[in-house]
């Protein structure tokens, strides 16, 4: 189960820990210690990410993960994924124990685990009533309501929880970074939209997966776009032909959105992020927190995959 | 979602943490602040209950729970009931950092309930693999399987968790009171041999239900018992009948449990449990300590529902 569910994935969370805590360290070499205590964050990242995973791919109904079949799929597994799950969330807090239990900052890792956990939850909860609430109704698909998901479902766990982990390690009280937190979320939305916007747009041999977002009638930052800027005929286009998996339909939705020039629309929404997420890092009084910022913000800026 | 599923049930599991924590301050009356932490922790187990309900009754396919349609029943529903369980499990942590936060014994409580919930999980996925895989095989159902299942299923989270959490608002260290994990855990084991024979020697009108644990093919105490027993004929009406919905194999059934007398089988076992406890708790150092586990034995011994 382990091993079927754990790694397979890129670890970017997970080597975010490592990498943020060594910019937090200012160039000085990690210890042996800090590197093995960094790492034990990393995979609690992975494993946090793996309980999400292996849970929503039952709820979404989902037949692939990582290229493999979805845990729950396998014959002699089904539902007892969901306790597999659970399993995996909670060896999280035993690793913290194991490894922490003496450190000073034990219980604001408990307490950030937890608070981040719940988010991600709420996040779920937010997408499951939005975007699968018996028929298909696109009027809930305002950004707003994006925001909100793609925040609570991603950002704060895979945005946050890396460079917190890592604070929280160099002694830091997450109180005093709260700036720091909604720099980090606002990245994990523009990462969220790129994510959207690749879906369509992207080279799917170079994103190396073909996009199903429309066909999935998923609450995609483009659909979001298109319906603020559509007139009553592209609405009409739009209404009839979001979420169905018949090819020529997905056809006259991209048509809708090429239309409405959502490339460019992006473009701009690209460099104002860019230019807004620089200005809130630069604001930042530490040196070192500037460059962990950065450093997540140009691992993204302009991704092509 | 909180008003289908976390009341409704008897609140044993949260009435003892207040009797308990009140029976260890030796009679001196409750201030209203104690009176409302207790109930606080309390709470917290009926919403831990709450979360395993949830999900267990999606893993066992259920169909019923407290004289209501499983919440997963509900057609608005399904399985985002996954999502829901995860929710009140994430509050947990919530209400004990919003009431406790401050409290010398706070990590003390989220460690409690990590460790408690890492059991609870434990069992379920022995339970799982045993009662769950694939053909019915009843070679599994052996007594050392049966107990561990039961600990760590049940007893950790319904026997020893309540008075914990009294131990802990106490102030006292958890490590110090193994024993009296241990004796819980025993009453716990206890309390579910007595389920077991009730489901189906207990009077239908006095438990509030008709058992169905033959047709159901659980691994209960009796069937434990009575295949260890069994001659080779009553071994082969066993292999043959159990598990059937048929009220004819029903029937045959208890015939095998009644001609190997499992009634006294039962009265015996009964009898040495409560000596054994009783013993064991007489030998806590602590008068008030034995005051909490006399309580807690006294409220189930000889139960007839
Ligand atoms: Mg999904
Ligand atoms: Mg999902
Ligand atoms: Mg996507
Ligand atoms: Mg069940
Ligand atoms: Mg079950
Ligand atoms: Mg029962």
């Amino acid at each position: 189960m382990l091993d079927y569910n754990v790694p397979g994935g890129k670890l970017n969370r997970g080597i975010s820990v490592i990498d943020s805590y060594q910019l937090l360290k200012e160039g000085s070499q990690l210890t042996d210690d800090e590197f093995f205590l960094s790492s034990v964050l990393g995979w609690c990242i992975e494993w946090l990410q793996a309980y999400f995973l292996v849970v929503d791919d039952i709820m979404d109904n989902s037949h692939t993960r990582r290229g493999q079949p979805c845990w729950f799929r396998l014959p002699k597994v089904g539902l007892i994924a969901i306790n597999d799950g659970v399993l995996l969330r909670n060896h999280i807090p035993r690793m913290l124990k194991l490894h922490f239990k003496e450190k000073p900052y034990y219980v604001d890792l408990l307490d950030l685990f937890n608070e981040v956990e719940f988010q991600t939850a709420s996040g779920q909860m937010l997408d499951l009533i939005t975007t699968h609430d018996g028929e298909q109704d696109l009027s809930k698909y305002k950004f707003p309501v994006y925001q909100r998901i793609v925040q609570y479902k991603t950002a704060y766990y895979s945005f946050y929880l890396p460079v917190a982990c890592a604070l929280v390690m160099s002694g830091e009280k997450l109180d005093n970074f709260v700036e720091v937190k909604n720099i980090l979320v606002e990245m994990g939305t523009y990462f969220q939209v790129q994510d959207d916007y690749l879906d369509c747009f992207g080279a799917p041999e170079v994103i190396g997966k073909i996009g199903t977002d429309i066909e999935d009638f998923k609450c995609s930052w483009l659909i979001v776009q298109a319906l603020e800027r559509a007139n009553e005929n592209q609405m009409k286009l739009l209404s009839e032909n979001y979420g169905k998996s018949d090819p020529a339909c997905v056809t006259k939705v991209k048509a809708v959105y090429n239309d409405l020039n959502l490339q460019s629309v992006f473009a701009e929404y690209e460099a104002a992020s860019y230019e807004q997420l620089i200005s809130s890092i630069e604001a930042q009084p530490s040196k070192a927190v500037q460059e962990v910022l950065k450093s997540f913000l140009h691992k993204i800026y302009k991704r092509q995959k």
